[in-house]
């Protein structure tokens, strides 16, 4: 896409001899709109991240990972401007306009001679056509790089977004975590891009689960270039942009749920016929997060009785005679009443499947909500257990 | 205990030829209070014993294991009656003081003839010496009956406290629950038995988790007789019935972790320092429930950054530079700065020992709270996950 250049190396900061820093860069300042981890357990780049993003432009993205630069105190801060700063000089840009991101380990101080030595290096492999080696810096455990590039059209004008991201779960050896980029070439003011990566992210990855942690390093940033003649600005082609943005995290974090730690099945819960929306998202997310539910589904076993019984406990109103619960198209609970043998059958065929459809209809009411999650299998415990041995 | 009768048998409600019918026989109404499962998904017999409750007496509980009499319908409800109605006319008591309590596979129906079979035989077995064979025939995939017998004094008369629970988290097959039963000599209110219940649930059964799922049976019941000569009627008094049967209520929710499915540790967290009482609440009970801290405990692994991040998602106030965080009584972060190797070497030691306190003080203010967990291991997945193949 034009406007953007990225790079990715092996730079020494993982001992394992993978990429691990990468670069975005834009040709000129695009405006820029980021959402940050809610944890109050914050890493070094978070905290500048927040302050930076003030300023709504961004000229330069350094991401590392191998190590997260959190519980690192007020030297990870410095480390953290330090990086920013190598970038700047090398690149002759402001480093106010250099954001970093950083996953891996916690605790450990960022090994500042790999970015001494690693970032003027990066910058000469800067090229539009580096996309799928940035994408490969950020990773951590996933076992895929996760990249979408998508074209849409406002007003007969072509536009442009691509989607980076990285996050299988709490991942190795930490608590890492979920990054994101979306990189666009649309015409669209920081307020509109803001709001519309809020809107896109409250339905892609804020309706995903893996294992219900949550990381101190999480961060989605979109950045518009404005090369494009395509403009989102008024009510209708904000409207476009919307969608497409909305599509573009929806499949990033498919994929990162795709990829979860141990996961060997892909599962969509759609909670329907609630009586608020409150309730809809409260019971999607009691069942996405329950372990018997995840286990439940690694067992291929269309297992009603959690699933119900997960809703049940959620806070959302529930009324159990009124509970019909279908797999794909499959009922086996209707009207809180279990179909029996026959349907048991035929939903635990649909269960053998790698991605599957829960539907809970409350029938209380007319919200609905989704979720996207993953199941639960002795691989996880493993790779969560024995990081360190 | 005088006032009080058990007995526990085979009556074939289980396939597998263990105890699976039980009853306590209270020789005069026993002063009664109970607290059920929040979960809106309830059981027959919850929804039985939350109306006969209102009496505040009981004159015997039937429980049985493997069925739980859940997601049955009216006729769960029908023959949940007309179980106490058999107990009732075989022991001569009125079937409204008649409790009963169920748990076991969800969605199908009693086996009525093996209640109408069994009761009678079941009856002929009561006696204050068969309290084991009562605990053996509620249990469903716990590996060890869970009995308390402890003596108290108040003004110089004894008075003793007997507990007896299941549960080891959603049992095999299904959701199955966590049972208790408390059954006591003293005089007391029913009021006052309430109050205390509740006071002592909440710090024990309340303070607990195995795998953070709510069973739609959860039942715990308290029995006074007041066969004792003492009396819990004043401030001084009821402090120390309370004192009594908080430790009785303890004890059992310990056991019930201990006995956790696929548990290898038994793990207290307790959060000092917190600036209110639901902030250390909060904070217990995300570290508690969280699956990077519990995989972790099981890879014996002092994770401190899992511990911290969890606290720091909880909602719960901390501040990352206040914290101090203990492994028994090694520090392994003081003022947010990790010890470093030799301080974590010593945790690593502790974290092979099978019972573990870990003490997080945030350093905010003077409110503490306390949980207990168990670490999460492949045995936990496998449980869950092929319990029906």
């Amino acid at each position: 896409m034009k406007g953007f250049k990225f790079a990715g190396i092996h730079a020494g900061i993982k001992n394992n001899g993978q990429k691990d820093l990468g670069l975005i860069y834009c040709d000129k300042p695009a405006v820029a709109a980021a959402l940050f981890t809610q944890n109050q357990v914050v890493a070094a780049p978070v905290i500048l991240g927040k302050e930076k993003i003030k300023k709504r432009l961004c000229r330069a993205v350094l991401a590392n990972s191998g190590n997260a630069n959190c519980f690192t105190g007020q030297n990870g801060i410095k480390d953290a401007m330090a990086c920013s700063k190598i970038v700047g000089n090398n690149l002759d840009i402001p480093e106010e306009l250099v954001f970093m991101s950083s996953t891996g380990v916690i605790g450990a101080p960022l090994p500042m001679d790999k970015f001494e030595s690693g970032i003027p290096d990066l910058i000469t492999k800067l090229s539009e056509d580096n996309l799928d080696d940035f994408a490969e810096a950020i990773l951590t455990t996933d076992t895929k790089k996760k990249i979408i590039n998508k074209t849409f059209v406002i007003n007969d004008e072509k536009f442009s977004i691509t989607g980076i991201a990285k996050g299988s779960g709490m991942i190795r050896p930490d608590m890492a975590t979920m990054l994101a980029f979306i990189c666009t070439d649309i015409n669209i003011s920081a307020g509109d891009l803001k709001t519309s990566l809020k809107k896109a992210c409250e339905k892609s990855f804020h309706r995903i689960t893996i294992d219900g942690d949550t990381s101190t390093n999480d961060t989605l940033m979109a950045l518009a270039s404005g090369t494009s003649k395509a403009c989102a600005k008024d009510f209708k082609s904000i409207k476009i942009f919307q969608k497409a943005i909305d599509k573009v995290c929806f499949e990033l974090a498919r994929m990162i749920v795709k990829d979860g730690e141990g996961a060997t099945k892909l599962v969509q819960i759609i909670v329907k016929g609630a009586k608020t929306k409150e309730d809809a998202l409260k019971a999607c997310e009691t069942i996405a997060h329950s372990n018997l539910v995840k286990t439940a589904i690694y067992g291929e076993d269309p297992n009603w009785g959690r699933i119900t019984a997960a809703a049940g406990r959620s806070g959302a109103m529930v009324v159990p005679e009124k509970m019909d619960l279908f797999f794909d198209d499959q009922p086996l609970v209707l009207k809180g009443s279990w179909l029996g043998r026959e349907a048991e059958k035929k939903t635990a065929q649909i269960m053998k499947k790698t991605e599957i459809d829960i539907t809970l209809d409350l029938n209380l009411g007319k919200e609905s909500d989704r979720f996207l999650f993953c199941d639960f299998s002795e691989e996880y415990i493993k790779i969560n257990a024995e990081y360190r041995s």
